[in-house]
Order: structure tokens, then C-alpha cells, then sequence
């Protein structure tokens, strides 16, 4: 069966687009000599994560409990929660993880060490830990230099917890190369900066873990880098695309969905929405519209409602009617697979079964 | 327990405001002679349903097959799909509930229709149908006037169809008071010259269907409306706040959630991202941020990621530190709760338990 006719609107996923950009980011990793530590955040999947581990990732990265807990009961070892877990519900259910895997947190500040001292002991549990520092996205994360020591040393003294390195998000460093370039320069004096803070205080730092898809190809470029979480590359879409990190055909998942009305002149309404594509904005490139329409890449996805898109097809040539099949490469790849409970395979355009998001909507 | 003990993030219901804001809507809807056929699309629960069942309301509104065979199986009855739905398994699953329940659908073109008809009578089945009009929204829906009659006809010429009403979306009428009232004359202008080309056809019109929260103070006064289908009354949102047609004690829909960093000056970090909000954009007020802050309005979320908000916290006085729970209102509730899995009950603080959302990610 040719996927174009599953019931729409669907997420597909084409397989051997996602295998050869695992391929490439696992090539990458081995020439520049860095861990890949893949972000499960954007497929969710412990079949994909399989695929990640098979050629050749270190360990897996997660962003929330539900998605440790998802990613360890599939089998898998060594995971990094990329996120300073608070609450003492949440950290219950991350010692009994933490129990039955090495288990890595990241974390910047006393507060949260402490609460997950309490939390592993109670569970006669052990975990690691990576300080987090700033990089210059301005999210999470200390000011790299001293306060990073004193935050290890801290780690050392409370018991369950182990000091294991440092972490940080390459989430500034975005853009097109020329940007990503110039902001890369900036990150590794900070990387610099927050390990000779550790050399002054002869501090060993085993891991340094940093990433994402857009800052994957100039990691190797910043010195001290052990690892590196990308996530975004297994799928791309069009944030990366218009970033100049991949080409079209590199956007593996795709949705399927049907025009339901032409009734407003110079409109096309589509049966995906933000229930479908997420609302993310564009983030890239031209910075507005809601997806690339592959059959009309002149027609303008300019609006979402929960159910509708709105085409604006006054600019296009391509004659739309209700009840064709369009595909659209979505904005945002990870908030698009977190929208979804299934995922829909094929091999250039053969079906090839589904997948469930096993790990979709883990908010805990 | 207080509903403040509870993992964060959570998206929480006060019942007692929810209790409010039924009881008002379906008194208004009486005082008007408006039947009131509320959109479950914002709490995408059963239990919610019926309480709306409870207070009057003639039947419900699904925007999905999926959201109707929910519904259905509740045991629901009278089920307007207010979508045009594409599809052979999507219209095949809507033969199958249209067996049981009575169902009307909406659309705007006679393509769907054929399709419907084809649907239906493989089923043995029957399906009201309702011919959409574009009220001022330029979403779906014909221009009001003989081509509504024309595909009337046509609907009724097809075998397990039966044409019924009329349909449109109010939602042009948006805004400001006084931008709402000025829309709300537009589009009586637009209902009226759809109801006089039945007229002048001689075709009887059952329905007509309208509406949506903004809308709901104003219907009365569009002369022909017989219903309407306001969603977010349930609950409320900022959306709703800022156009003056709620109190922000109306709220009944609140996201709990952690701060979990203050490491970067300036910002407080939240754990509760565009997986908790949705990444809808505030279309009302301000227009801008993502939330209302309840105990430091002066904080100002100004950015989502999926797991991370950023409290923009130069502003505030308040003493923000990790560990703190706040509370925010959302910009949009139907798009918030299609991220939970489930909704955290309380009365005035005091936890009540759980419900989970049925409804939810129904996207065929």
C-alpha cells in the first residue's frame, strides 16, 4: 500500500530518510572522536532509540522522569536526565529508576542537590551528576567559573550523589553558519572558562556534555566537548532545513493531510491544525508560516486552529480540491511527533507499519 | 491534600468555577431561547459532558470522528460533527457511530457530500447534514446566499443524507467589546442573506447553528441563530480574560508548576513548557507572553520550550526561588488540555481526584 493512502491527517516517518541521517550523525561522532548521547525528546520512541544505540550511541538523553522510565523499562542503560527534576513525587520514581539504571541528572543549584540526596538514599539508590552551566542560551545553568566547583564539591558531600562531570545547551548557537559559527566561537570560551575553573581547583571532570542538531557540525570545534545530545537530526524539519544543516529530502517525518475545503476564494483549508503540527512558530529562515507544502511550496501555510489549516493559495499555480492529499514538512519536529500517539513508516512511499510514541506527553 | 502537594506540572480544574461557568452559560442560553450545543473540544471529557447535559444542553459538539466515537461510547447522544470530514476509513468510522447515535455533519461542498452518501448507505446508516457558511471568518464555509440552497438540494438528493440547517463559525467576532459587537452586526447581515435565499427557495431551515464563547453574550441579538456551540465557557482562558467576557476568577483551568532554576539573573525557570501550554500565542489583550502568573502578575512568561518556561522576573517583586509552586493561566485552554493525558480536580484548593482526558489528540 502506498502510504498517501492512510487516513489522513498522519505522521510518516521515511525510513530510509531516518536511517542515513542516524548514519551520518553517527559517522560524525566517530571522525570527530565525541560521545553521541542522542535526545530521545524528539521521536519518543524506544524503536528509534534501538536503531541510535545500534550504531553506536553511548547512552541515551531524556528530558523528564516519564521518559526515563519509558526509555529504562524498553531496556535501555545509561541514560542522562537533561533537567533539574523538582518534587517529591518525581524524584520517588527517579530513585527507582536510578536503582535498576546508571542514571545521569543534570542540575544547577544546591537546593534541588540536596532534595535529590534525600530522594536516592530513601530508595537506597545512586545517580550521577552533571553541573549544569550557562552557555549563553540564558535558560538554565551556573556562570561558568567558580560557582561550578563549589556546586561539584557540594554534590561530593551528600550521599546517593556522585559528581560526574558538566552540562550544558548549545541552544544558542542557531541561525545560519555564518551566526552558528560566530555564537560557537563564544560558547567554547565559556566551555573554557568553566573547566579551568575545575583545573584551578584540580577538579577531574569526567564527562562534558554538550549538543544540539544545529551546533552538531561545529562541536567537534569546541575543545573539552566529551558528548554531544542532538536530537532533532534523526527527523529534521524546517527549522534545521532553513538553518542549512540539512537538505528537504533529509526531513523524514512528514505529515499526510487532505484539503477538506475550497469554499473561501484563494483559501485552501487542510484537515491538520495545531492538534496536528503543534503551534511552534518558525524559528528560522523566514520566521513565519506553519509548514512547507511539498506539492506547492508556493502555497502559504499562514494560520493553525486546532482541526484547520489555512492555506493561502492566491500566489500559487497548483490547483487544489477538496479531498487531495498534501504533505507538509512541519516546523518543529519534536513538538510535532509529541502531538501524536503513532507514527506511520514507509520506505519511499511503500507502507511500513506504525509505531507507537510510547513516551509522548511525559510532562513528569 | 491540598491540590498544591501534587506532582508538578499539572493542569488543574477548580469545580466549583467550572460548576459557575456551566450554570451561567446555560442560563443565558434559556433566558435567550438559544439552544446550547456545547464544543467538547476544550475538555474532551465525558464527565464533563454530561455535567453539561445535566444543565440543559440540547447535545454536544465533536470536531473528530475520534472525538465522536468518545462521546458515543459514553453513551451521548444528538452529536454534531462540526467538520468536514475526508476519508474513506474517517467516514467509515462515522458510519458505524452514526448506527447507533443521531449525528449531524457539517460541510460546504458537494464532493463531501457524495462521499458521506457513500459512506452512509455502505453502512446502512443516516446523517443529518448541515450546509456550512462563512459568518466573516474566511475558514470554511460558502458564501451565504443560493449556493448554500443549491447544495442543499443536492444533499438531499443523496441516499442517507437528510439536509437540516445551516452551520457557521462565529469566529470573526473576536476582540474588544465594542470590535465584537460591530462583527456581531456583520455577521447577522451575513446570517440574514443566508436565510433568505432559503426563504426565497421556499426550503426549510431547522437549524442553524452558530456560535463560540466570544460570541455567546451577543448571539442573542443574531436574529434565526436556534443554537450555539461555545467550548472554552467551561473553563476559561486568558484569550477570554482579555476580550472582557470572563473574570480571572473564572479560570477554571490552571497549570501547577515548579520553579526549577534561578541560576541565569533575571529569569526564573518553570517546569512546565509548550508540552503543558500548547505554544499557542495570546490572540487577545496584550497579545503577548504565554501565561498569567497568579501570585507575581509582573512576571512575564516570555518564552516556552518544551519542558522550560522563562520567567522574565526584572519586573517583580516577588521572591522567586526553586522549589516555589506557581500558578499560571493559560493563553488558550482547548489547546492546553490536548497536552494532558489527564486533569487534577479540586474544590477551592482541596484535591477531588482525577479525570482522564478521553477526548484527547483525537486528530481523525
Amino acid at each position: 500500500m502506498n502510504i498517501r493512502e492512510i487516513p489522513t491527517p498522519a505522521l510518516t516517518i521515511d525510513l530510509g530518510v531516518m536511517e542515513r541521517n542516524l548514519g551520518r550523525m553517527s559517522e560524525r561522532c566517530r571522525e570527530q572522536r565525541l560521545g553521541l548521547r542522542p535526545h530521545i525528546k524528539t521521536h519518543k520512541t524506544p524503536e528509534v532509540a534501538r536503531m541510535q544505540m545500534d550504531r553506536g550511541a553511548m547512552g541515551l538523553t531524556v528530558a523528564k522522569v516519564g521518559e526515563a522510565e519509558v526509555m529504562a523499562a524498553a531496556g535501555f542503560d545509561d541514560l542522562l536526565l537533561a533537567y533539574p527534576v523538582w518534587g517529591a513525587d518525581n524524584l520517588r520514581r527517579l530513585g527507582a529508576v536510578a536503582r535498576q539504571r546508571r542514571m545521569l541528572l543534570s542540575l544547577d543549584n544546591a537546593s534541588t542537590a540536596h532534595e535529590l540526596s534525600r530522594a536516592m538514599t530513601a530508595q537506597g539508590a545512586s545517580i550521577g551528576v552533571l553541573v549544569e552551566f550557562d552557555a549563553g542560551l540564558g535558560r538554565c545553568g551556573l556562570e561558568p567559573g567558580p560557582d561550578c566547583v563549589s556546586l561539584a564539591k557540594a554534590i561530593n558531600a551528600l550521599p546517593g550523589l556522585r559528581f560526574r562531570g558538566l552540562m550544558t545547551y548549545f541552544g544558542s548557537i542557531w541561525g545560519p553558519e555564518e551566526d552558528r559559527r560566530a555564537e560557537a566561537e563564544r560558547v567554547a570560551a565559556r566551555v573554557a572558562r568553566a573547566l579551568s575553573a575545575f583545573d584551578a581547583a584540580r577538579m577531574p571532570v569526567e564527562i562534558v556534555s554538550g549538543g544540539s542538531t544545529p551546533s552538531a557540525p561545529l562541536a567537534g570545534g569546541i575543545p573539552g566537548i566529551t558528548e554531544i545530545r542532538p536530537g532533532t537530526y534523526v527527523y529534521n524539519d524546517l527549522n534545521t532545513y532553513y538553518q542549512g544543516v540539512c537538505k528537504l529530502e533529509d526531513c523524514a517525518a512528514r505529515v499526510l493531510t487532505t484539503v477538506v475545503s475550497t469554499a473561501v476564494p484563494g483559501r485552501a483549508i487542510i484537515d491538520a491544525g495545531s492538534k496536528t503540527f503543534s503551534s511552534d512558530l518558525l524559528g528560522s529562515g523566514p520566521k513565519s508560516g506553519y509548514g512547507y507544502v511539498v506539492e506547492a511550496p508556493d502555497a502559504k501555510l499562514i494560520k493553525l486552529n486546532e482541526e484547520h489549516a489555512y492555506l493561502d493559495i492566491t500566489g500559487s499555480a497548483h490547483p487544489f480540491r477538496v479531498g487531495e492529499v498534501l504533505t507538509v514538512i512541519p516546523n518543529h519536529v519534536c513538538t510535532c511527533v509529541n502531538m501524536h500517539d503513532e507514527v506511520f513508516l514507509h520506505r519511499g512511499g511503500e507502507a511500513a507499519g506504525c509505531w507507537r510514541v510510547a513516551a509522548r506527553g511525559k510532562i513528569r
